[in-house]
Order: structure tokens, then C-alpha cells, then sequence
């Protein structure tokens, strides 16, 4: 069922129900337009990653400041956008099954829609699912570039791969598709300057050979909110996936720059807005924000503008916080802010956004594709 | 946004689409007779928790099998079940804030409805609720006899605070909430006998000490799935508030007993139907379930009916396995279920349950309190 808001538009922050999921504007809107500043003149565009946002109205207002469309990670995701007015979506993924694979190619009659592959038997699929809906769909060739996950090895098995979709009548090769997810959270800037230049040192061999054999490579797409300047710096790569920029997360604030300080180019603009329920024992002060309400998978949350509070604790319901003597305590029915230690999964349990402004309620977004699962 | 079964009645199991949350009706079935075979004259009646399942459709089958009535954590939940007809509901939390209160006083009017405190300026907030709806709630103190969350020290603070609802006009005093969260997945048999024996004589001189100053003590509400055997043996406890019996998790899975085995009371009856999306190198395959779609908080799911295989990493919307050599290596397309590390929260991120028997899809029953935050 889908969830009342927990707020309306012109109210007070503090008045907003609780846990509410907040995008202060302000921080979201120069996160977007730093994107844009960093990216220009690189020859990399943004196709901003949905998997994030989840929402037709943030990729709207990504693409009015120069993103080429979005990347999706699924059906669900991609007919959201779809259906949301989006004109330009990669499903930057497999996608398995005929059910999905019709719904894919149904999109193709409401916008420009490409998928990954990484195994001939899922390319026969996509030209069946392509040809019974009588449409023409991109293929891109996703290898593998140190995340060891999906994707064929790059080189010959990319290109052979990359021949079965240009050869099927009703695919186009779309390009390839070289994410490294695992560089993204990789601490230190020689890390991930190290897997990246790896990364396109594969991406542009495999181009390369797909030139010499008449294979021409649209696109070649991948980096993240951790990796993206290395990517775009590269030559090779075309298109910047990032996503988790837009809003920011604790645990890519854990990111270090070249000076050894942490990266702090975008700034927190997702926040769990959480009440405090019981404060019964000193020390102790307990959320109503648990792991159902702030994904943990990435560490615990941090409480903003209260570094001397910590998150020691969530359960299904309920956070823990731990609170010094020498800190002022919050009371029973105090809301705080919670920077979540990552957006994706956070924003996944939430059915509305919850726009802020200068303590005020300014808007309300749907999540549409929230927990779109198939 | 809802979104759409991804199965209908009749279908085989491997034509239900994926990631789906399954119940295999039979397990299920049969873990709601074995719970109420074990309370069976012990004294305590089961008070199910909804906080697992979030369905008026299961409440009214654990209802049918001689529980009392549901527990839940939070306002949206207790509105989802008594909007689907369940008579009697605690919730077994604290509900901080005006707008939820009122909400929670509105049910009052359809339901048997009640609440826990452990502090004197929330019982004056819920009196005012109560008033202003002009109805009566019944408010239990919250105890804690262990847990070091929420809850009011046993004994003098209970009762006193037990004072202040009895003499709050539009206030009954409930009973005493006397949960004890981490003594249900401490693994050792002994363990667990001694946190809930010390809780157990928390309640029972609470109880006392209530008797003695006249306030009857109609209910003294506690256990899960871990524990609940030594709470309903106790001679205190009458109600048994566990949830995750009827689901059963991999976490409580390894929970041993006497023999120094885990014990096996409860069959694993929910499962997250999941395809395998790629499968490139030897060794690995990936699934389209990652911590998106089953919950990791408790530790990694088990594939299953495949011990052989170890499913090692969850990205957002992969699942890694690892897959020996010896063993037979999943293909492209082949769906598989797994047992989720955490009933609660993997439940929590889906809106049906496709309900199998004998290979065939035989109900879908909607998950109506999904991600029901406020």
C-alpha cells in the first residue's frame, strides 16, 4: 500500500512525521550543478545512475543541467522513468527472462531504451523479445573490468560478443558497458586511480580491437560518485554513471582526496528525519528510525551537526544512540537528522521525498520506483 | 507505488517472476500448529508480532490457531491490520507525537487497541489523545529486563509510573512490557536460560510490588522466536509476543539447544525466489537479489537445498555466489530460493507474498503494512 506523506508543502521541518526521508534543496541543487561544472569540457557526459533516486522528477532535473538520460538497473526502474517522461534510459544490467524482457522491449515505443549483456544466449533472447515486439533495441557489452562480477573478459570474448548483437536483425551494438563498482569505495585517491587506469586501459584496447574489426563503440560507460573525474579524464570513457552524488552518503564521505583529507565535493543533501522515542537511562537516547527506515549495509548512520552523538545501534524499529556526559542530551520527541551511511538502499524504503528549504516543506516527489523489484 | 504481483494462482513456482518473496504454505502451516502445540497449557497465549509478517492475513490465521491478538511496532501497522479486521492490537513501542497519537486514539473506535510508555510526559501526551477522541486506552510500562533500549527500571520506577496511567482519566493500566530483544539470538540453550530467567524475576517482583500497592497487572507481554519456550514456562509471562516462528530466518536458524545442536522447532517456510542473471567466470554466479531485496543485516542468505554453494556478496542488486568446482554450477535463467539471513526487514521490502504449495502458485496476500513508517 502505498504510504501517506509524511509531511505537506509550506509546513515546518520540525512538524514533518517522522521517520520522513529529506532532500534539502539547496545542498541537492549544487550537488547537480557541481556534477555539471566538473564533467564540462571533459568530453564525458552524465547519464546519472536512477538506481540511486528512483525518481522521475530528480532525473528530470539532472538532465536540464546536461545529462544525456539515466541508467537503471532494472525493468521496474526503467518503465518509472518511462512512463515519467524520461527519453533517454540504459539499463546498465542483465535483464533475464522473457516476462522482463518484453516489458523491456515495450519501452522501446515510448523512448530510447538499451540493455547489457554479457552472454550470447541472453542476446538471443533480447532479438526474440526485440523481434516479437517489432522494435530495434541498443546492446551494449558489459565486461568486466576488476569489479568480478558480470561481464565478459574485455578483449576477444567482447568482441566476439559484441558481433552476435551487431549480426542480430533486429539489435544494434550499443557499446560497451565498464563499470568498476568495487573502485568506487576504495579509500585512498593512488587506489582508485590505479583500478581506474586499469579500467580504461581495458576499455580502450577492447575499443580499439572492435575498430579494427568495422565495429564501430557509441558509448562506453561506467564510473561512479567515487571514481567519475578518472573516468571522464580518460579519453575512453563517453558516459559518466554516477549516482549517489546528487545526494551524497556517510560512507563515500569516507572517501580521501590527494591531500589525504576526505573528498568533500558534494555535500549531505539526504537526510532520515527521526523523533526520539525513549531517553530513559543517561547516556542512552533511542530513534524511531531502525534498519527498516536507514540502510546499515554501509555502516551506521551519522547524526548531523552532532558529532559528539553517536549511532551505536539499529534494530528493526529502533536506533541507538550513544550520548557522552559532557553532551547535551536529546529529549523524548526531539527530531534529528540522520545522514545515512548509503543513499540507495535508504531511499528503496521510502515512499515520498520529502523537499526542504530554509526550515520549510517546499515539495513532495514520489519514489516511483521504489522497491521495483521485477 | 504498488507494484504488480509478480506471479498469479495456478502459475508453476518457476514461472513466478523474481526477486519474489515466497511462503511455502506448508512450512508456514505447520510452524503455526507447532506454536500453538508448545503454549498449549503452559499458562501464556501467543500474542503474535506483526513486525514480521505486516499482514491481516496471516494476524487472522495465528488468530484461528488460538493467539489473542497481534502485537506491532508502530501506528501504521496497528492502522493496517485493524483496517483488516484484527480485533486486538498492542503496539509494544512507544508512540511519540501528537499526529500518531491521534491516529492511535482513532482506532479505539474499531479495535481493542493498547500502548507502552516508559516515560510520565508521553503518558500525559496519550491522555490527551485519548481525551480528545473521548475514548479510553489501555497503556502497559514498558520494563527493561535486559535489553538496554527502551523501557523503565523494574520495580519502584514501574510502578509509579503504573500510578500515573491509573490515574490518568481516559488511561487503564495495561499490564507491564517486559521484552527481552538480545536474549533471542544468544546462542547457547544456557545463555538464554539465564537472561530470561533474570527477566522473568524482574516482572515477577514488578508484578508483585504492583499488587501490593493495588494495581492489578492484567498482562505481562515478552519473548520471540528464540526464547519464548522459558518466558511461557516462567509463571509470569502471559503473553508471548513472538513473530518470526512463523516465517523463520537462517539467524535464528543457528540458534542451539540442549544437545548443543540448533534446534529445529520451526521449518523455514519464506524464501526470496532469485535468477541467476550471469554466470561468466567458473566459480561465480550472480543473482538479481542483492540487499535491495533480501536483508543482510543478520548475515548473508543461504541458498536452499544448496549447502554447496555460499552466497558471499550483496551489492544492490546482485547477489554473488560462490560455486565450488565440484559442484554443480547454476546456469543463466535458473531461479533459486533463499532463506533470508532476516525474516523481518526482507519482508519489509516487498509489497505481495506469492504463497506456493506442490510446486504451484496458490495465493498472493498483499504485504499491506509495507514500509509503513509513520
Amino acid at each position: 500500500m502505498l504510504q501517506t506523506p509524511p509531511a505537506r508543502p509550506g509546513m515546518r521541518e520540525d512538524e514533518v512525521d517522522t521517520p520522513a526521508l529529506l532532500i534539502d534543496l539547496d545542498a541537492f541543487e549544487a550537488n547537480l550543478d557541481t556534477m555539471t561544472a566538473h564533467l564540462a569540457g571533459t568530453g564525458a557526459k552524465l547519464r546519472a545512475h536512477a538506481k540511486t533516486h528512483k525518481s522521475a522528477v530528480v532525473a528530470h532535473q539532472q538532465i536540464a543541467r546536461g545529462a544525456v538520460g539515466q541508467c537503471v538497473q532494472k525493468v521496474a526502474e526503467a518503465e518509472a522513468l518511462a512512463w515519467g517522461g524520461v527519453a533517454d534510459i540504459l539499463v546498465s544490467n542483465q535483464v533475464v527472462g522473457a516476462d522482463k524482457l518484453a516489458r523491456l522491449a515495450a519501452l522501446a515505443r515510448i523512448t530510447n531504451i538499451a540493455v547489457c549483456a554479457d552472454d550470447a544466449g541472453q542476446v538471443a533472447a533480447i532479438e526474440a523479445a526485440a523481434r516479437d515486439a517489432g522494435i530495434r533495441l541498443s546492446v551494449l557489452v558489459e565486461i568486466d573490468v576488476g569489479m568480478g562480477r558480470c561481464g565478459v573478459a574485455p578483449g576477444a570474448d567482447a568482441v566476439a560478443l559484441a558481433h552476435v548483437i551487431a549480426a542480430s536483425p533486429h539489435l544494434r551494438f550499443g557499446g560497451l558497458q565498464a563499470y568498476h563498482g568495487r573502485a568506487q569505495h576504495l579509500r585512498r585517491l593512488e587506489e582508485r586511480h590505479f583500478a581506474i587506469g586499469a579500467a580504461a586501459d581495458s576499455a580502450r584496447r577492447t575499443v580499439e580491437m572492435l575498430r579494427q574489426q568495422g565495429l564501430d563503440c557509441p558509448i562506453v560507460g561506467g564510473a561512479g560518485t567515487g571514481t567519475f573525474e578518472l573516468e571522464a579524464g580518460s579519453g575512453v570513457y563517453t558516459e559518466i554513471q554516477a549516482g549517489s552524488y546528487c545526494f551524497m552518503d556517510a560512507d563515500y564521505a569516507r572517501n580521501l582526496g590527494a591531500s589525504g583529507k576526505p573528498v568533500a565535493m558534494f555535500r549531505h543533501a539526504l537526510f532520515v528525519l527521526s523523533t526520539v522515542i525513549s531517553a530513559v537511562r543517561p547516556g542512552i537516547a533511542v530513534l524511531d528510525a531502525g534498519h527498516k527506515a536507514v540502510a546499515i549495509d554501509s555502516g551506521m548512520p551519522l547524526v548531523w551537526q552532532r558529532p559528539d552523538i553517536r549511532y551505536v545501534g539499529a534494530s528493526d524499529e529502533h536506533g541507538k544512540l550513544e550520548v557522552p556526559s559532557e553532551a547535551e542530551a536529546p529529549k523524548v520527541g526531539e527530531k534529528l537528522r540522520l545522514v545515512p551511511g548509503h543513499c540507495d538502499p535508504t531511499v528503496d524504503r521510502f515512499d515520498w521525498y520529502v523537499g526542504v528549504r530554509n526550515g520549510r516543506v517546499e515539495c513532495l516527489w514520489p519514489i516511483a520506483a521504489r522497491g521495483g523489484f521485477y
